[in-house]
């Protein structure tokens, strides 16, 4: 099977130019001028891409699909999830298996497998969490690594639920080096949130106003700091997940700069919303209620200049999307029973090329990179994905700068019945998307069926 | 009773001056030009301090007197600390009350005051540590403030036994504040320095060269900027004690520059000696096992010049004693058990002269601010203690510059077996010694008898 | 002659105390409690201090009086100036010696003293200013230091009349490096801000709006930043006088940190007005017209946190006062021609004050420290100057921190014709002035007579 | 004509992936796998590339070719620096046209064309130095700018021959903002290093030791300093060459981080030789002797760093080389007079890889940006140069990591007698270049003719 995608402008994290792309099966096999008239292009089926971007596909290595999370589950699954992701020109997921305490790894991943098995329709692998220690769970992180997934994931937050404490985070980022992996870490302190939140809580201080209050940007930049320092001393690569303000940016600057391997992560909602929103009247503040919170603009500065110097390596979303009816109401008398997160995965590209690439804020080819490139380099599924490359998965999106539209929650595929973007105007979409060189989405509509994606098995770094 | 001290140089934290200085009973009660002849000087004892220095009597904020610790007791009771002290120019002693886990505040002060009853021959105070949380802890907070202790001690490491977590590190911070009192900060991450020293021991790393190692620069680093990002957070000032490195330094620097209270103690074997001493051959590197341990030579430079600069606040020394013979060797088959601690209450003074001033690190003045002004400030003994001033106790020290001597542990008046000091020439001692107007110091004796110090009770900042 | 202030509460850079100063003819004698009744103050003039702060004489190492300079004199000579001086609670002043390109030293510091010859109240120096450089400045610079002078002025700014080239600076720093003495620079790039303030004029931008854009701060750290590198290669002291911003204050900071001498000044008027009021409706902003121009909040902000931590070393005026009318309005055309300067000199002490200590900015004790201390310590004038210790000059000022005023050129001794701190309320004021023992202002009135200042002759370094 | 490149891994600033590559006439027409059986590849040259690396034709910005300098002229002529380029794997320079102080652009640039009529067998372009200021400068700027050069070097070192003063620096910045162009410096403060050469000079210090002593790392960061400082206001990117120690990139560094468009570049003898070589015996030192001088190893390691995290933009080499025999000579009496710089235009890209990539300081895709594709993107070249795109000139090099050789003036194609990297052993070097599609290196052998180089005409950023 072959697609020639003609006439359009190629963007990777270093280069721009007119190219033809040609995918045979499901591999960019030939880059090209004019290779419609080629002998290698016979039979193809066309993509016209004139005027238009061909990028490649994007990579979310942050999101929550159909989690069980604060007595309910996050609503979309990997079946509305791998359709939002796609429309918005997301080819590849990295969920989250998040074993209880006391419940191994091997068995909560079988959980999980189960659970998706023959939703996702996009390619996709695991981050493993840690939440507890064993000598279980220290010999299931080889086999954990065996089965493709390098990646861990710890929680310095959600006391009592799933945060380590100082010996087993360093337990983990030991363990974690000798069998070649990384650990992502949500990094804010958890003692602190809980505390706080428990003094709102008494002082009949529960409307989402206290919500941030509870997770000053200090307590942030402490975990980052924290756990940075712990894997200076393990010699281990860390990757702070959703990075909200400059305290926890700094940290990571600064570990680079001292030449230590430390990336940051951050999501659109902290480049583009902001606190004032949990002001919002009546019970409105909810919808944007999500853990680190929503920051200061001069927060949402820090992070736009890290994305546009290299600070900031990549954008995730932390989809985990929530109804406003029946689940954010669960915290209507408290702020601390609201279940935290909201949408992303669809919106994600769109946002920041129409954001970031539009104004001029950061570049195309560095759209890219913090996309698509550098998730898939961090995360082991470098160069099968996350470039166009010969030989590379034809994960590819022909980007239309010329395509807008206004976000809505009437229009978008998440399953939540709003959408924290409401209104914003994308100025450049997502136009058509390939995955492993199947037309998935075009002429608006997500014709990529059910079920289509695999699990991507990652070798250890 | 009056004294008169003739013809020396005052000098204090900011001053220094040709004066006379008249004792009237307890207290500083005149200074001036040639008081001799005056009436207020009839009948005055004289004390001739020409061609030598006038400074306030030392303040040592950091000692552990009769300590239990580590299945023994430390040697210097309050008695023979006492004498130490005063022969080296301090007469102003902070001790640590520390209950054990489940144990009271109140009933804890009791014994501390039971064991130590009779025994100081210098003036002296508490910090009250707290080593786990409690409703009783939380109430006994205010009683202690009430009983004139005002400050606290926290520790983040020795896990198991003294360590607090995140939380009830968060809460003494915010219930400390309430009752207008000042944390201090044993600043090391515990849960990393226990892992550390667990792997070194399982590998059958057991000799002193492995003390060090179990608590890098970088464990230390982390808790002092975990501790002061939570007290940013609590608003409350913090004083994090026997800072060793430049990484702890660092954030002391940095808080103070975003106009946070930090403050920022060192002691003189962080400015004298290094790790090398773990390396000494046979078990001689026990006698300098303390925590956190010696650093290296770069460490150093990096304290003298925050000593220089004002970034760092304090001298203390942490003078906790052993004997090398039956307690030292306890940890022969294992650095983890050799008592840690060792002396400095009688040579602080002297060393910082002969170190610091002498080869022009920093100015007479600055040693007189570390030593002493900047301690009484700190700790709420300010004015009554730490300067020379009219109505201030006449705790004073004449200073010879040009006395000299080698330390050691055949002239020394601690307890222990040896000195760390041993062999370092002194350029510049204490040569009289006056305890509120009386002379407990002269002509290279004690003097002092037997328990005459008095209790400072101390008012909330 | 005895003087005794009796029952005030002492003040030094180190100490704040209750006591008795006795004063004998020019100096301090003695500081004690109930001094009265001794046979030491029989017969000394009685000054009531009860309720009140004694604190050393102000010292202003910033002045311009009588300068001829932009086609006129500046309007205060030093018969207007000491008053001010003295009535705000300044007893010593540091005035400028400036030659023209082409001048000698000598030859212009006969011009100088010829100029005030008579006329200073207050104790006076001078700084040299080194404007070109030929064999003849080499030659005469110690020259200069053997008449007691020690500090030198360099000008990075005012292009064509005072700036220095880079090699001449050089060369100063070096000179004066063998001499023993001090450089003081203004540190502005004056090759930007002439090339600024001409394109400006070209474009028929001429009003004050453009007076502050043309010294952009960068300009200014620039130039610090640069005198600070090259006082690095000569391995010499510098002073930064009037720093106005961030950017310059960090450069400051910065060298400190590194170990290296440089000091930096400020000036009320930077830390209490703003650059807004360059924009006030017709030609009022020329009134606050000066260089380095008035700066944003934030910088005020900088400043403010630079003097509480230590940072910003002393607090100097830059009088260099005008009339609005005849002389202000020369600029009126152009702001080019606006003279450069106003008032400071009497209200320097008191608005620290009452803007400083009082909402707790910074102590009371820092304010004697960058107000009176640490010029004279800087400068080489302390011990005689800059505090309150036996054996120092009897500058005293007994200041109420009760006794409140509005600022207003109807009540200033100044004689221009506005004041740029009209209707700010002084909460805490000087009320007696001492000079050498002698009371020079009491009961709201200068009563310190004619020219009774004397030259301060300084020590090389 | 076409030339198929089988089998090889190419290499991008961004991407690693094994395909081959299909050069039509000059540029890269298709890059896919196993072209060699499609009707595009009939008839093509084959190059094997198995087991080899693909990557760009270097790009050196920063080569002095024929330089009139000092009394004489470099040594390496457009004809020999283009055999030494291309032998190395560098297929485009950028000369640098230097008029006399007096002397116009266009003129200047004649005379430069003249100079190298019919030698450059590599692509070139020039930067136009601007040397001195008039309204003739300033109205010739847009003409060089239409003729596609659109880079202009000033120099603050070199007093009285090449170096601005901050005037003429601020107005060139400005006036080159307007054309859209860029300004590089060769930032050293020339004020300080004239005076201090003077200075050793007169004291008889004029062997090659003083070399590096009269340029100080701090003059260096000054400078570096101070241009970005003015570049700040005239809101203009800048572009500081050759930089060599820790104090100029720290400069860089903090101004990126303020969202300033500032580059640094640093040289392969920067990172590989220090200042321990002017002090070889005899007059060997003088063979090192280029400007700014050799570092220190903290120097070294600091650029290596900043390669590595992207804070270095490019490595360029300053080739200037002379013969040590009758040239280098020249200043046998006295360092000042010993022509500045040496040879690196052969080894760049070569030692890059072998002392860079092959230990792992920085990665291939690393090597690839700060050889080819930065120095590319930033001076206007790209994408027609520096990278492997479709649609870009085949200017390839197809690189054999396992080829190895020792370095040595009797093997390289300088017409120096000497080279600097001697006895260096390279593991990894360029094996076959192609500029514009024409194979100029192969076998060992230079096979690209004469003058076969065309000027690359660039357009305003």
């Amino acid at each position: 099977m072959r697609t020639l995608i003609r006439g359009g402008e190629v963007v990777t994290a270093a280069d721009r130019y007119a190219a033809d792309v040609l995918v045979e099966d499901e591999r960019i096999a030939v880059i090209g001028r004019d290779l419609g008239s080629s002998s290698l292009a016979q039979g193809a089926e066309l993509i016209d891409a004139a005027g238009k971007l061909v990028i490649p596909g994007g990579i979310d290595v942050h999101v929550h699909m159909e989690l069980p999370f604060m007595g309910t589950h996050s609503i979309d699954d990997f079946e509305s999830g791998s359709v939002a992701a796609i429309c918005g020109g997301t080819t590849t997921l990295v969920d989250f298996v998040i074993p209880k305490r006391g419940d191994g790894l091997l068995d909560t991943l079988e959980t999980w497998n189960q659970r998706h098995h023959g939703k996702p329709a996009v390619d996709y692998t695991y981050h493993m969490a840690v939440t507890w220690w064993s000598q279980q769970i220290h010999d299931e992180i080889p086999k954990v690594v065996e089965r493709g997934i390098t990646s861990f994931k710890v929680f310095m937050a959600y006391k009592g639920v799933l945060q380590l404490d100082d010996d087993e985070l360093f337990q983990t980022l030991l363990r974690v080096r000798e069998v070649g992996g990384l650990v992502t870490v949500h990094a804010v302190n958890g003692d602190v949130q809980n505390r706080m939140a428990e003094r709102f809580a008494a002082a009949g201080q529960l409307t989402p106003h206290y919500h941030p209050l509870a997770q000053p940007p200090e307590a942030e930049g402490e975990a980052a700091g924290r756990v940075i320092d712990l894997a200076a001393i393990a010699k281990q690569p860390v990757y702070i997940v959703h990075t909200t303000c400059a305290e926890a940016l700094g940290r990571v600057i600064a570990a680079r700069r001292r030449g230590q391997e430390a990336y940051s992560e951050t999501c659109p909602q902290y480049l583009l919303l902001d606190d004032s929103l949990y002001d919002l009247p009546g019970f409105e503040g909810a919808k944007y209620v999500l853990s680190p919170p929503l920051r200061k603009p001069a927060d949402q500065a820090a992070l736009w200049q890290g994305l546009a110097d290299g600070s900031v390596a990549t954008v995730g979303t932390d989809h985990c999307s929530f109804k406003f009816a029946g689940q954010k109401e669960m915290g209507r008398e408290d702020f601390r029973k609201i279940p935290n997160g909201f949408n992303g995965i669809e919106e994600r590209v769109n946002l920041l090329y129409s954001f970031g690439v539009r104004p001029g804020r950061i570049s195309a080819s560095r759209w890219v990179e913090v996309c698509a490139t550098n998730p898939a380099k961090i995360f082991g599924l470098y160069p099968r994905k996350g470039t166009i490359a010969v030989g590379s998965d034809a994960d590819l999106v022909v980007f239309d700068p010329h395509r807008h539209d206004l976000i809505s929650a009437r229009t978008h595929h998440s399953r939540s019945d709003y959408n924290v973007y409401e209104g914003l105007k994308l100025e450049g979409m997502a136009d058509t998307v390939l995955l492993r060189g199947r037309i998935v989405y075009q002429g608006g509509q997500y014709c990529g069926g059910k079920g289509g994606g695999q699990f991507l098995k990652r070798s250890p770094l």
